[in-house]
């Protein structure tokens, strides 16, 4: 693993997974891995989750790591090559990363969408400039399009709690008050349509299609509840439209998750990234539920980068 | 112990401070209880002598920490249970909470009172919540009615500088130019009021009554002249109104603590945990007189954490 | 070494020197050095290469870290003696500073110049009372008129990449968009005008002459082009002029670095603290030329901060 950016990075999913769940069993038996290293963490926008899964991640690697909040802890970057820089800007974007991987063994770097431009977001204009730029492994900590830290944990979740050889595992769109990235939906579509042990679907309403450069053909139903029909896993999360972009095509509250949903899956565990809008998206109900992993699921994903450092460092 | 909010968690308050004696002479003496742990904490509002002092105690123990400015460093909160949350707030408590102990053995939580609900503030609606969801061991950094780690320093300055068997220690209120917590006076009142080997008075002009499930029948004098004498210890700090809620009912700048007032006393060493509006709460000459205590205090911040850390992850 | 604060704490700056370049061939070789240490850091305004730089120093010397935004993370802080605080200032400095010290071992300090209040700013009023109050070692981060770090890590740079005995070092100022302060090119001075096998010129238009205690009767040379003959080494910078305070006296673009200039050379290095202005104070082809030494340079604030550090905890 050189980078990991995307499912592609991982490489063999399986080995991946494996070893996940055995740094899982014995989270501090890799410290030889860390010990003298420094991850480097750096946040374009808030964080919770991610920022602090990765720093335990590190901690239980025996490295170190530092966290920088990019504008409010440090200088505005400029973007553009060849900028005349007279302007507000104060460092350029090639400067500031080559300088911080000078600081750090391997660098986590958090950007987001445009969600106004396509062109911009798809090319992944930013990070791609951060992968150009950075001297050391880096890690997407969500990009314009995907969260593959996210996605891994979620697969981590889903392998730990099956209770069969093939499982079905529905992602279905969730109201929401905002117009969200696509990049949880994309990843997660990235990665569990590839997963062999998996029948994967993807219900939304019409209009809130994926790129299909991440569906890669994998089954799509508008009827929610046809669906939702022997569900072993369902993970919900709002996004706003590919296609007609970055926009709210409509709120339909028949889509938020209730047990009602919930009622016509196979005793479906439930998932859901977080931060989530309660009682927009999914229901008290169904958040609060025996069957919800979402904790779960949040404290793997510790162990989604402890795994990406492992083999980064090692 | 299973957190720590309150006089009451504390325990045996005599082993709790022998214990923190002990530390100090050794602080990196018991760093096998910190291998491995990490300490999450987390505000809500601005701090100094907490956010160091609290992360200095876990490095002493050989412990990692990390800190989250709550609001500008992650997600607004929702704090009602049941809400749909269709407006501003981002994320539930109940979820940032859980999801935060995912990430650390052991969660710092720094609240504040709204000064205007007394109701809600006295029922630590806040605090109850994080303890309710939490499902690691709690450390109170300051809620809206207690602040049980500065009491704990408080009461290891005591017993270093006391040069004999019985004392004299007084709370004194003082003047301010804001309207401030009670948090400070009440859990200086809880824990003082019980320690067998003082004698403790409280002075305060008349409607500064503080809750007397704090005060616990503790004495009270509103002549500051009468409380000060023969005092070997003096803490000072304003607060605001409890029973005529939050409100500043005066603000006599005679009741500024002077060498006059300390003159008065048996040569006591002076409190205050910081921080001081100088001049305007106590004098200068006070502050920086040989009798200060206020950065040994302050030191002592670093202690009674690392004892609170050591009993809860030992 | 009691503090590093200018040129004069270093000390032997040759020996300081060969300790920086071997701990730089061995960075993990003294970790006895920093064990139970920690290296507190606070900032009065943002910081990127000196933030991160200080915190990998202390990772790599075994120490622990910790990092404080004033104003941002903890409270407003009142500089004046004798105060009386009635207003918006929270705690003055020397409380602040006095209880830093109680939670770290060392103390790293970056504050910045009025830039309207000449006396002010030359007399360190700021970092001297920080000095006062600190009961702990005391490294600048960078202060109203120095930033020795960076020199330390200049001088580095230059001692690691020179290829004769004795080299020719060019301080060339250069255009920018804002008013500047003077303690870059103010150290580069105080440190190159000593180095005895350095031939130290500073080129910059008129008006633009730094205060002669720092120069120490270096060259001034006002014919950039002239200057430039033959130098092996050049570091570009912008700073407000010194006689007439904080002004910008003319922005002349022709005294942009562009490989017009760096053709006149002895085929030097070009240095540049960063972050730099692209096109405005240098043009990218000099910046992203093979013998541009930027990102060297910065990771050598590493080294002469490990180097500090070691000095001030050995």
């Amino acid at each position: 693993m050189k980078n990991f950016t995307s499912f592609a990075d991982a490489g063999d999913y399986q080995a991946l997974l494996n070893k996940a769940l055995e740094i899982k069993q014995n989270p501090f038996g890799y410290q030889h891995i860390g010990r003298n290293k420094t991850v480097g963490l750096i946040f374009f926008n808030p964080s919770l989750r991610t920022r602090l899964s990765s720093v335990k991640a590190a901690y239980n690697l025996g490295a170190q790591a530092w966290v920088l909040n990019a504008g409010a802890d440090s200088w505005t970057l400029e973007m553009a090559d060849g900028a005349v820089m007279n302007g507000s800007t104060q460092e350029h974007i090639k400067d500031a990363i080559a300088v911080m991987s000078q600081y750090c063994d391997v660098l986590g770097v958090r950007t987001f969408p445009t969600l106004t431009d396509r062109d911009e977001d798809y090319e992944e204009r930013t990070f791609n400039k951060i992968l150009q730029y950075a001297t050391v492994p880096v890690i997407s900590l969500e990009s314009a399009t995907r969260h593959p830290l996210q996605s891994f944990a979620d697969l981590i979740t889903v392998a730990e709690f099956k209770r069969t050889e093939r499982v079905k595992v529905v992602l279905t769109w969730a109201p929401h008050v905002r117009a969200l990235p696509q990049c949880v939906p994309n990843s997660f579509a990235e990665w569990f349509s590839e997963v062999e042990w998996v029948d994967f679907v993807i219900t939304h309403p019409e209009g809130y299609e994926l790129d299909e450069r991440f569906t890669k053909g994998a089954r799509i139903e508008y009827d929610q509840r046809k669906a939702l029909e022997g569900a072993d896993f369902v993970q919900a999360k709002n996004w706003s439209s590919f296609h007609d972009y970055g926009q709210v095509l409509g709120n339909d509250p028949a889509w938020m998750l209730t047990p009602a949903h919930m009622a016509l899956t196979n005793d479906a565990k439930f998932l859901h990234c977080l931060p989530v809008r309660r009682n927009v998206e999914v229901s008290d109900a169904v958040l609060d539920a025996p069957g919800s992993l979402i904790i779960e699921e949040a404290g793997n994903r510790v162990f989604s980068m402890q795994t990406v450092l492992h083999e980064l460092l090692k």
